[in-house]
């Protein structure tokens, strides 16, 4: 909070809880105004030496070492005010960033949050997303230590996430070795599904917070199944306020992960890096077959599919799109050595909700290290060497 | 880097270094061609375990505590495309952030950087923003290790600073004591006096990279004197480009100092908040009786406020304006027990180029803590109390 220029300028007429609240702006009630409202909503840090409202923050490192990342949310690209609410967008800004701590094997400790946004945007907006991300961080026990509120023509957001590695190396995304498994925690491609749904008009507009709860899903017929309604429902969640599996990250650390990274491109996406990263080929069981975890994924997806499909086969292609090259899942991905699968109940076990998804050999003879699946190459159709997911 | 939505499509046409060069947008080169290309223009920071590219950066905290702060700058608020070079505007990036760490007496370490830019910005532009951000880091030994590229309406820049408090306990805003001295490192008012001349007109439009070394000064009569020229000029550097005196926020918590901010909204208005947080008054010198550092401050801003005044009494109100409540200097304000202004020389010594600029004494009965200037509390007219400067 140490720029000259501010969000909006300081009116002391507004400072009255009273009038129209509602109508409440940022530029009507200024800086000191909006960190006023926001304090109360914001947990601390547990390792916190020195908390919000000073030229930094100070935490503690316990192990002398800490991970850090810094992710940006652009209003109209990464969000929209017509399809999240507010708390949806400040839990959806958090996700992702304590999803890359926890994709280091990091138990995330803190956040800082920059918010650029016009004088126009409601206070009750700020209000609602500042909560959200509040409520996030307090579920996994991370605080909010600080940031920085200016204006600017479009919201962004831009948080930073701090972690605490616990004493283990970090699982960085070069360590996959032939012989590992694949494994994955999460519900591949209900984000993807979910945004898919939002594109052809179904569950936008709804009343603010009635997501996941309310007895309609605007825009669906009323003939539409309930396991379908719930199913995407939960795809709607996932695209709006994802909810990673972080405590799955230090768990496959301990479990002896050999790499990891946070689902946020796609799956083929982020396993190539990981392939390209270690100089290996990461192959990905091929859905079609039926069995296993994938195949399990691409089926949970298929009513979803069947609302936005002509016919069968299209809902498949789109459902197995979903799973394999949707992204901002933020599940954890992980390669894990062959003797961990085995391992008996206790702090090496993998962490429950860990399925196999594939196998990590070597890269053949001439043969460029990469994702692939059921052994095959994907193919530029897939999408997942494109920008835009 | 881990959002599925970028700054703009990858084109493999664009990705090799022929073609128009100049014309090269950051959509016609992606995301990864940006990253391929500023990778070589980033400092390492020294305790850096695992460096940019994975989910997280991991970096060392050798005395087991670290300091974190962010800040966002705005294209059109914080900065203007027509007044700063790219490369002005990274160094000015980073100085904010890298004076925040030094104000709590660490040492900075590193840097994140969160990029949102329209699919149209120049590449050029980015790098040379890039570089700035990079050169300003390497000069005081601090890394770049992460950060996110991705599209938007105007070109947004986040930084998080990271630093190391090399084993001394914070110096934190409300630990100010009756007797003590109010210690000033930097040159108050340069940065308010180089945005006056820039919203005249003086200095707008200047070849890239011109300002501090070529002869000319846009918009300045020919019959201008050298001396009123280099201090015009050393003031558009410090509005553009700050070089806070990063040094002396170690060194003064190496004195003692007792409460710390970098000024960035003013003298006035920094110092009431370490007032307030403190308890006490902080009392500044009178620039008016000619005696000290804030009366030598304004008389060195003189020759630039007869620039823009209209006569003396005009000059002289606008320069002690500047000097006293005008933002985005990033010099380091302290308060220091008495006793650290005789010490010896050695380890406890002020640093060079502190000047004491006042005395902390006591709030007397139904006195409310906060700043004054001569004894006398500071009129509405000095516009410390609003945003904006």
């Amino acid at each position: 909070m140490s720029t000259a220029e501010r969000a909006g300028a300081q009116d002391p007429r507004a400072q009255g809880r009273g009038g129209d609240e509602a109508r409440l702006t940022v530029a009507d009630l200024g800086e000191e105004g909006l960190l006023a409202r926001f304090a109360p909503l914001l947990p601390h840090a547990a390792g916190e030496v020195v908390g919000t409202g000073d030229d930094c923050a100070v935490l503690a490192a316990p192990d002398g070492r800490y991970a850090v990342s810094t992710d940006m949310l652009v209003e109209g690209r990464h969000f929209r005010l017509d399809w999240s609410t507010p708390e949806q967008v400040g839990r959806r800004a958090a996700a992702q960033n304590l999803a890359d701590a926890a994709a280091m094997g990091a138990r995330p400790t803190a956040l800082t949050v920059g918010l650029a946004m016009p004088g126009t945007t409601p206070v009750a907006w700020v209000e609602g997303m500042v909560a959200g991300l509040g409520e996030a961080c307090a579920e996994c026990g991370a605080g909010v230590v600080g940031g920085d509120l200016v204006g600017g023509r479009a919201i962004v957001i831009s948080v930073t996430v701090l972690g605490d590695l616990q004493g283990r190396a970090p699982v960085t995304r070069s360590g996959a070795r032939p012989g590992d498994a694949i494994v994955h925690v999460g519900a591949p491609g209900r984000s993807a599904a979910g945004l898919a749904l939002l594109s052809a008009g179904i569950g936008v507009g709804e009343a603010p917070g009635l997501a996941g709860r309310g007895p309609a899903l605007a825009g669906l017929p009323r003939a539409v199944d309930a396991g379908t309604r719930a199913e995407a429902r939960a795809c709607l969640e996932a695209f709006r306020a994802p909810r990673p599996p972080l405590e799955a990250g230090p768990a496959l650390a301990r479990s002896g992960a050999s790499a990891m990274m946070d689902v946020s491109d796609s799956l083929l996406r982020d396993g190539d890096r990981i392939a390209r990263a270690s100089g290996v080929i990461l192959d990905f069981d091929e859905p079609a077959t039926g069995e296993g975890a994938l195949a399990d994924a691409v089926a949970s997806l298929m009513p979803v599919a069947r609302l936005l499909a002509d016919d069968e086969a299209a809902a498949w292609a789109m459902a197995r799109a979903w799973a394999l090259t949707g992204g901002e899942d933020h599940g954890m991905l992980a390669t894990v050595p062959a003797e961990a699968l085995g391992a008996p109940a206790g702090a090496d076990r993998l962490p429950d909700g860990a399925r196999v998804i594939g196998r990590v050999r070597e890269a053949g003879d001439g043969e460029s290290p990469g994702a692939r699946v059921g052994g095959r190459a994907p193919g530029a159709g897939l999408g997942w060497d494109h920008f835009g997911g």
